[in-house]
């Protein structure tokens, strides 16, 4: 298996996104058929007197044209970070699911919102490694009590869900998280899947916590160099592992916010995986010049120091401070920056869209990502 | 872990789902804890203008009243069917990740028809062991192959979906499937949560194809006491293995097909985990009287036999032959047993709604389940 690979030849050398567990190039051409054979059901939906956005193909979040608005509707996945809750858990006795509740449900909402969908309804998918794993009151009860919490910053109903218990295929002791989300577009002008974007428009990014829920493979990988592992101080009376922890921000408060201010984003980009690459998502060919990198986050910081990654690898991988990308018109920056303030969350305007070749150009770090370097569609 | 419970005193004895592995003791209260913290998120929809329907809590999908019509929505596990699947891939070189797939879709689908709902996009939630399962290009372009298959049978639009690599969580080789699934109740008189069932109304059964995904744990116990085991001729030229992984029924053509046909169910319950006792799924206090009970599927009947389940035991976990409900007007009873027919699935007017204490009583056999037999709110 290729989680298993060995780090590199020296055990201190640097550490790379793949070296660390996730082969993408197993799971991209998977992909692209599945994407494929995805498109080609979009004709159903005219049984029922509706169209798909074919806009949104691609995009973050799928979008049906219902009629009066638009209906978008999404599942994801949280990811590894579970297993990084697991461990501090034993080392602290403390449960962080009410944390890792919340990151499940910001992988769903974050990428919602990008279309310009308001989240409605999320579902819960908690698949446990054996009915035992609902036997933990205190995790249980953090988990339900996270998932609670994040559907009222959110605003955002919880439907119910599924909490299966998967001996066999889920791993003894472990679960498997994941949400699925729907929302609306409405009214439909809101629709954002990037027809509007153009030269001119002004990037704004909104701060991280931390890692969110994207790099957690390397960030554990790590741990093995870590004489101290996960209770290593990062900071004064801040250990890793809780910094791993820190919850995903829920960036659908500042859409929400934005949206009744009268500002309209021409798009958004959540940076997940593939880090700051994200930022060329958008399909037209434009250059994203940025101008403002916002300060790392001290736990990204480390782990770029830790796994001897340059800048370059860095910026590909993680997303080193920035969160979510919001694209708005020139005018609207100041104002999106203030909004977003107003909702506890930093936001930076970072930089410009410009006509040109399809590229990213961090000018203050010198780094510069070509179309080549994200292929998600 | 309790999966790994000793069958019983007698390894030939009777075989409970119990001890086939899921404890639903452990899972229930947390069941109850999650569905009350999420009763109380419904009133952040009325920020938005909405409201739930209320009546939705309990029941298989949730549902939101949106103005011009209702939203419905809902995750649904697989469960862990894909375990034989796996050993008869080992055992015949065959992939039978096609027919998986649809049952993975049947579990979203038939679960979001039950409400009235019309089923408009899914999503796929695909979580690997690891890279490496994307790898096997047979195996995974069945698994496309199937899904997109299944679509079309239910004129859905994949929207597209999760394909995540969760080493450390999903066993190695193994792969959690899911599906979400959104859909509308348009027009809203489509909505069937039960408020218009009342005595006199006619239970319709819709035949099942096998044990379609619920009480795998129990099914794969079994095969310890075969010694061909999935390999046992069940019918001639049938192996075990091959009858379990029959597709679940896609149900959505039938309740589509009487909606156009002006044939309005009064509720519906699919037949899942619980068997038949998920007949007693409506709140109201009602009698069902089942005067006709469907042939039993043969693989099911092989396992009542194995597992030496009395019919109690059989009708209270397998779906014994019928895996859908429909309760409709009597005068609507024999045009919906002649619709489904037309859509290529067998159904029986199966028994009648009568006024009286909550009870099942399946006449033919001598049993009956009343009110404490299920517990699902």
């Amino acid at each position: 298996m290729n989680q298993n690979a060995a780090p590199s030849h020296d055990p201190n050398g640097t550490l790379s996104y793949e070296q660390a567990g996730v082969n993408y190039d197993l799971i991209d051409p998977l992909k692209v058929t599945a994407q494929r054979a995805a498109a080609a059901t979009a004709g159903h939906l005219a049984a029922h007197g509706f169209t798909e956005v074919a806009a949104s193909r691609g995009e973050s979040a799928y979008v049906v044209d219902v009629g009066p608005f638009y209906l978008a509707s999404i599942v994801e996945c949280l990811g590894t970070k579970t297993l990084v809750a697991d461990e501090m858990a034993k080392l602290t006795g403390r449960s962080f699911y009410d944390g890792i509740a919340q990151d499940t449900i910001a992988m769903a909402i974050n990428d919602l919102i990008t279309v310009g969908a308001t989240p409605l309804v999320v579902q819960a998918y908690w698949a446990a490694g054996g009915s035992d794993w609902f036997g933990d009151n205190q995790r249980a009860q953090a988990l339900v009590a996270g998932w609670k919490k994040a559907c009222e910053v959110c605003s955002v109903a919880w439907g119910g869900g599924e909490t299966p218990a998967l001996a066999g295929i889920v791993e003894e002791g472990r679960i498997d998280l994941a949400a699925s989300c729907t929302g609306l577009i409405n009214p439909k002008e809101r629709l954002s899947v990037g027809d509007q974007l153009s030269a001119g428009d002004a990037i704004i990014l909104l701060e991280s916590s931390g890692i969110h829920a994207n790099g957690l493979s390397l960030a554990r990988k790590l741990v093995e160099r870590l004489p101290q592992g996960y209770l290593t101080e990062i900071a004064p009376g801040v250990t890793y592992g809780e910094a791993l922890l820190a919850p995903t921000v829920l960036y659908s408060p500042v859409t929400e916010a934005l949206w009744k201010a009268g500002v309209a984003p021409r798009y958004c980009a959540n940076i997940t995986g593939h880090g700051w690459r994200k930022l060329l998502r958008h399909p037209s060919e434009l250059t994203y010049r940025i101008h403002t990198v916002p300060p790392v986050t001290p736990v990204l910081k480390f782990i770029q120091e830790q796994a001897k990654q340059d800048d370059r690898e860095a910026y590909s991988t993680l997303n080193m401070g920035a969160g979510f990308a919001i694209f708005v018109k020139p005018e609207d920056a100041e104002r999106t920056v203030e909004i977003a303030r107003v909702q506890g969350i930093a936001a930076w305007h970072a930089g410009t869209v410009e006509a040109g070749p399809k590229r990213l150009l961090i000018e203050p770090l010198g780094i510069e990502f070509g179309n080549d370097d994200l292929q998600l569609r």
